[in-house]
């Protein structure tokens, strides 16, 4: 998962019907800190102003979307707090190779909550996310993964893969290799980047 | 900081008078798991049963050690999980070059406690650390970073540093690019890797 403020519109206001406004991304903002607070994860004063708030241009935030610190992103490797909103999901995507470099690689570890993960893969029968209505095609991978705090999963380079939080939201540390979002596939070309 | 429990000798027993005993390291293993507990990091039953704990082959588990969970260590990038008891330093060292990777880079974000660093550059005057009564020789880096929960700090490749907790001890994630401890230089030359 990639995020920039400019390219997933986040701050700027009144662009066009979909945007989040200011008092929306604010709002979402005081709501992940809270929940940072409750997983007892600190984060300093200037973190908590630029939590980035990335509604994928969908504008259903509470549907779709994530709130996220990039703590470091080097040439080589980064690492980001996540924070879903219960049941929100972070939609279908992959990281596909750049040059000589294979594609982004990135581990979860979920520091609080539940996150159901979804990978390329054996198919579940029962999935536990609940696709968000109306975009259902945009969601194919179907081998599920659920992460309790403690536990982890790697996804390799250029593997679709998508996630949503359980009935209580979660908290997910990323550990990856560098992160560029101008390079992530998402599978809803609607989504804005 | 790499570990490696063979190389490091952590967990085999008597096979000289400055190792470490199974009841030592099982000790060790506990407090760090209380520290964490109290830091609200959750580890899994696997990840307790393994902490590493290192004495650098020094013997003095208290004075010059560390404690850890190595999460994940890809060939591109390694996050883990350190655990400092109070006063414990990480002697010094750096992660050189090989081949054509210019050196292990690593970000470490105090979560719980405080940590005092030290990297190549301009000398504090009055260091808050206290060397390892002995070893004053082998500390040489001492442009002094304080990290309080939610503050990093990212070390170069091939850059000298060590750090030691404050009086409570502290417990740092390190973000890093692929860890590989077989190259780390320790300027202590007893260090045995």
């Amino acid at each position: 998962m990639d995020t920039d403020s400019v390219r997933w519109r986040l701050l700027a206001e009144g662009e066009d019907a979909n945007m989040l406004t200011r008092a929306q991304v604010y709002s979402a903002q005081e709501r992940a800190a809270a929940m940072l607070h409750g997983a007892e994860i600190i984060i300093t004063p200037g973190e908590r102003a630029g939590i980035e708030v990335a509604d994928f241009g969908l504008g259903e935030l509470e549907q779709t979307g994530l709130e996220l610190i990039v703590y470091v992103n080097t040439d080589r490797y980064c690492a980001k707090e996540l924070v879903l909103f219960p049941r929100q999901t972070c939609p279908e995507h992959r990281h596909p190779p750049r040059g000589s470099d294979p594609g982004k690689e990135e581990t979860f570890r979920c520091r609080w909550g539940e996150v159901w993960l979804y990978v390329e893969g054996e198919p579940v029968l029962a999935p536990r996310a609940r696709i968000p209505q109306g975009h259902e095609a945009y969601y194919t991978a179907s081998s599920e993964i659920r992460l309790l705090p403690g536990e982890q999963h790697t996804i390799p380079p250029n593997t679709l893969h998508w996630f949503q939080a359980g009935d209580e939201g979660a908290v997910v540390s990323e550990f990856s290799s560098t992160s560029d979002d101008a390079s992530d596939i998402f599978t809803d070309p609607r989504i804005i980047r």
